[in-house]
Formats: C-alpha cells, sequence, structure tokens
C-alpha cells in the first residue's frame, strides 16, 4: 500500500506505518453516526480508501521539515504531533468525498475492482454521503483551534470545486488546450496536494521560503500524478485498475495524451476522432496504437517527469534526511506506479 | 418578502430589510469565481433565495439577547456586528447548498416556478455546485477568527446529512411513524434553525440558559416550518408553491398528514394507498379530502401550532422588546404562510 519505493529509509516506512494506521484509526472515530442506516453506508466508503498519498504527503511533509530544528533521530524518537495526524485525516475525508462525488458525476459503477456507492446505494445515498464527509473533515478541522487550518482547507476545497466546474464546462469539447486541461488539474488534483504540504511545514513552523517550496512540491506531484491516472485509463491493466479503461473519453473528458495526439496533425485528429466514436473499449487498443505512433504517449510521461523532477529540485529547500529522501521517494512512486 | 406581519414593530421590519441587504451583499461577494463557467452557475443561485429565514432568526435573536444588557434604541442607534452579519451569511450558504442537492435528490424541475440547477445544467453540476456553496460557507465561518462558529455549523451539517440520509433510508417506507418523521425533520431542518439563534445568542454574550432557550425556539420553528411545507406540498396552490403538487408523494417521502391518515383505519389506509399508486397530481384533490376526513390535516396544522406556542413561551427567557415581538411574529408567520 505505501508509495515508498525499496530503498527507502527502513525507519520511516515503518514510523509511517505506524502513523498511517493512527490516522485510520481517527478517521474511523470521526465517521460514525448514531443513526444505524448511517453507519451501514459508512461501511461502504471503506472500498474509496486507497494509498493514502495525501495523509503521506502531511505526515512525511512534517518530518522533513522538523529535521530543519534537530538532527534527525531513529525511528522511536520521532515525536507524534496530534495537528498533523488531524491534518491528515481532514485531507484524506475531503479527497474520499471527492471521490464519491465524482463517481456520481461520472456515473462509474467500479473503483478499485469495487462496487461504487452510487452504483450499490444510488445517486442520492452518494451524493449525501459526500456531503457528509466534507462536513466532518470541516468540523475535524474546526476543532484544531487554528482557524487557518481550517480556512486554508475550506480555501482549497473552494479550488478544487471549481476545477470540477472547468472539467464539466469542457465535456466533449474537443478544442480543450494543454493550458485549459493543466489549469483543471492544477485546481482539482494539485491544490489538495499543496496544501497538504503547505499545512505541514507551517504546523512544524518552517520559513515561508520552506513553505513555498514544499507546497510547489506537492502540487507538481499532484499534476503529474493526475496525469499519471489518465494515462493509466488509457494504458492500464484493467484488472489491476479495477475499473473499465477509457471511461475519461466515454464522459468526454479530454486528457494529455488526447489533446497532444488531436494537435498531431489533420489525418491523426481525424484517425483519432473516428476511434473515439466508438464506445469504448471496443477502439481502445487502436487508440493506444495511434497515440503511440503520434508520439503523446511518451509526450504526457515526458510532461508529469519532469514535474516530477521539479518536485524534487525544490526539496532542495531541506536539509539532507531520511524523510527528505522519502519525499523523493514518493514522488517518483507517482510516475512509476501501475495502479 | 420578510416574515414579519404588519403588527411588528416598524423599526425592526426597516432595520431587519438593511441588514439582509448587506447579508445578500456579503453572500454575494463571497460567491464570486476567476473563472467565467463558474460565475455563470453563480447567477442560477439567485433563483434559490428566498425568504431569509434562517439569517433573520440569527439577526433577529442577536437583537433580542442585546436587549438584555442595555435598552433597546430605535432604529439607527442599533449597531451593527459583522460576525452577525458573516453567520448569517454562512446558514444562508448552507441552506442553498441543501437545498441545491436536494433538488438533485429529488429530480425537481421546478423550484418558485423558475428551473431548478439540475433541470438547467444536469446533475453533475448541481452536486458540484452544491459543493461550492457548502466550501465556501465553511471558508466564510472559518474566517471569523471564532473556531467555536465554524465547528457549531460542521456539527450542525454532520447532523443535516444524517437528516437526509436516515430520509432516504426511508423512502416507501408506509409504515414510517410519527417519531422517525420527527427525527428526521429535527436533524434536516431544525437543526440548522436552532443552531441560527444559538450562535447569534452567544455572540451577543448571552447566558447559558438564554443560549439554551433560543436555541430550542429556533428547533420548534424549524420543525413547525417543515409541517407547514409537506403540508403546502399536499395542499399549496401550485402557481404560488412554483412547483407541482405532491412531489413528496411522488419521491416516496412520507409526511406528518399521511403518517396520521395511514394510522386512522383499516379501511382509510386502503383508500389512501390506493390513490397514492395514483401519478400525482391526478389524484391528489381526493388524497387531500381524504385526509381532511380522516383529520389528518387538521392533526398536522395543530402538531405545527403546539411547537410555535412552545416556541413563544421559550422567549420567556428575554426581556420584552421590539426585537422579542419580532421573533413571535416570525414564529407564527411560518404556520400561517401560504408560500
Amino acid at each position: 500500500m505505501l508509495l515508498l519505493a525499496p530503498r527507502s529509509n527502513h525507519c520511516i516506512s515503518q514510523w509511517l506505518a505506524g502513523e498511517l494506521s493512527a490516522v485510520s484509526a481517527l478517521l474511523e472515530s470521526e465517521l460514525v453516526s448514531d443513526l444505524d442506516c448511517v453507519n451501514e453506508l459508512i461501511g461502504h466508503i471503506e472500498a474509496y480508501r486507497g494509498k493514502m498519498l495525501r495523509p503521506m504527503l502531511v505526515l512525511v511533509s512534517g518530518l522533513a521539515v522538523s529535521a530543519l530544528h534537530r538532527p534527525l533521530g531513529e525511528g522511536p524518537t520521532w515525536r507524534r504531533s496530534e495537528a498533523q495526524q488531524k491534518v491528515a485525516a481532514v485531507v484524506e475525508m475531503v479527497h474520499l468525498a471527492t471521490l464519491v462525488h465524482d463517481d456520481v458525476l461520472d456515473e462509474a459503477d467500479l473503483r478499485r475492482g469495487r462496487p461504487t456507492l452510487n452504483a450499490l446505494r444510488g445517486n442520492e445515498a452518494a451524493v449525501m454521503m459526500g456531503d457528509f464527509l466534507l462536513s466532518h473533515a470541516y468540523r475535524l478541522c474546526s476543532s484544531l483551534e487554528r482557524p487557518w487550518i481550517a480556512e486554508a482547507i475550506a480555501q482549497t476545497t473552494n479550488i478544487v470545486c471549481e476545477g470540477e466546474l472547468l472539467q464539466l464546462a469542457n465535456r466533449d469539447n474537443w478544442e480543450l488546450g494543454e493550458s485549459t486541461y493543466l489549469e483543471i488539474v492544477q485546481r482539482k488534483t494539485a491544490s489538495l496536494c499543496g496544501v497538504c504540504c503547505e499545512l505541514a511545514a507551517r504546523l512544524e513552523g518552517a520559513p515561508e521560503q520552506v513553505v513555498t517550496a514544499l507546497g510547489s512540491y506537492g502540487r507538481d506531484v499532484g499534476v503529474a500524478f493526475q496525469i499519471t491516472d489518465d494515462l493509466l485509463d488509457l494504458l492500464g491493466n484493467e484488472d489491476a485498475v479495477g475499473k473499465s479503461l477509457g471511461r475519461d473519453l466515454l464522459k468526454g473528458k479530454l486528457t494529455l495524451p488526447m489533446i497532444h495526439g488531436l494537435a498531431c496533425g489533420a489525418a491523426e485528429r481525424e484517425a483519432i476522432m473516428g476511434l473515439c466514436n466508438d464506445q469504448p473499449p471496443a477502439a481502445i487498443r487502436q487508440l493506444q496504437q495511434t497515440l503511440e505512433s503520434c508520439g503523446s504517449l511518451a509526450y504526457a510521461r515526458g510532461v508529469a517527469e519532469r514535474l516530477i523532477d521539479r518536485a524534487k529540485v525544490a526539496l532542495g529547500a531541506l536539509p539532507a534526511s531520511a524523510a527528505r529522501e522519502a519525499l523523493e521517494d514518493m514522488a517518483d512512486s507517482v510516475v512509476t506506479r501501475r495502479l
């Protein structure tokens, strides 16, 4: 489950596993109700739990900043910050809420190989459970007694919603350009990853240039993550991805390889549009080949890899430490993941 | 638009009209985006703006509590509290979000005679705009630098979501009892009205028993409001209500007069269930007559009126003032309204 590659400092992996369990426990203790019917729906949210990328960004960023103040001890001496853990649980709840509402928007039946909440219990219950998750996220962050955290989270969810709305406004827009695509991804995905790192840094008392550097690391990792997600929607192994391929196209969402392919030349554009008129996944293999021969898949991978390089450069604002190395590994794993 | 009856102190009505304009201006200044496509959707929210009951509960409760501390001046000497206004804008945004998501849940096409957001722009845009409204509500209340306000709002939205989920779990439940109906209404409608009054009282430094009394006033007014809403769905003038009658039944929602009618006797139960098998509004007139002859309409009105009486008794915790009189008038207007 962890995004950390084997070279990662063993102590960090162990520490993180413990911290993530604590975050999960916090999340479970926040998401309860005195109504049985609500608890039953909460049970279905389990299927949405994934890699915990955003809680990891919070926890490892905080640890990397703490190395600014003191030499990094080994393993058990790392102190546990209640505020970092709460922020980690909050961003995961916000993320879960966006997944639940996204599945309603996309009429998705499967996520990670399991039925979505809307497929199981209808759109109405899914809309309301998304609201319930958002509301609990705000409840938990307003309990922190540091109003700037709740304000930053709410400001970020404003931006996430705008990204989703911009994406909706561009459904079936075959003229969508790369800059608007990146604007959508910056808002709907990268803004939350960025605020994870920024809040963790501020909570550890990092100087402003370190907060800025970590925020830009998080946003770059977020965009690269989304581009990789979009590539997996075209190229992934269906069993591993846990949903049918080509869903973005089916829902009229143009992604980076498609935008590149459509701009490749008149003949290529016509071929790609022709293939997209078929219902996926019938033509998906041919589409993969066309985008491969246009260099569009390589182009999208290249954009993601350059973002990861830039993200790692930003980490230069931090002293060398096992936690900084773990942030580098997390960035790398985002573009190499197969799931 | 104001809920205040003519007998109300003229100065309060004038003061309130000015304050509500300021709340509207605050709401409009919060609900903006740098994206044109988002601003266009925000434009459609205008159709959802109504009587501003919840902002009125905040403002008049605050005013009634301020009479505890000093003799109530006339008109222009009443000071304007920025925090009260922000809270008033926050609760209205939360309310608007629930309306937008409710219309998705209910597949409603019309609200107050105008097309709903889901009818105009699809469910996807409506789900996301509801999230956008909720997110902006939390942003505005977290900017208040009084974390207890944001926490109370988020705790209330937790409860509102639970009420909606309990209602969903009881769709098409012909065995729904009065206590579960009241539990739904307490959560989905009354909790927000209650917190309006409580927060206003706390902001004015009211002693705990006044906060409790005003909270119970707000909750009773909220339940009575919902019962009246449910009666209007069965009995209203379609032109005035601005939507087709019998929508609750169409969506499998049992309301108080129906619950009473179904429990009236075996013959009545059979007659009512038979009438409900027809698509409304075909059988709605007959249903009205049956519920009238069972005494179910009078019963529901009686429950609402007793709640209003109890709400007014709770106001005894406050000194006599023009603002307290206005709270009494607002309570009365909730059960006498035709819209």
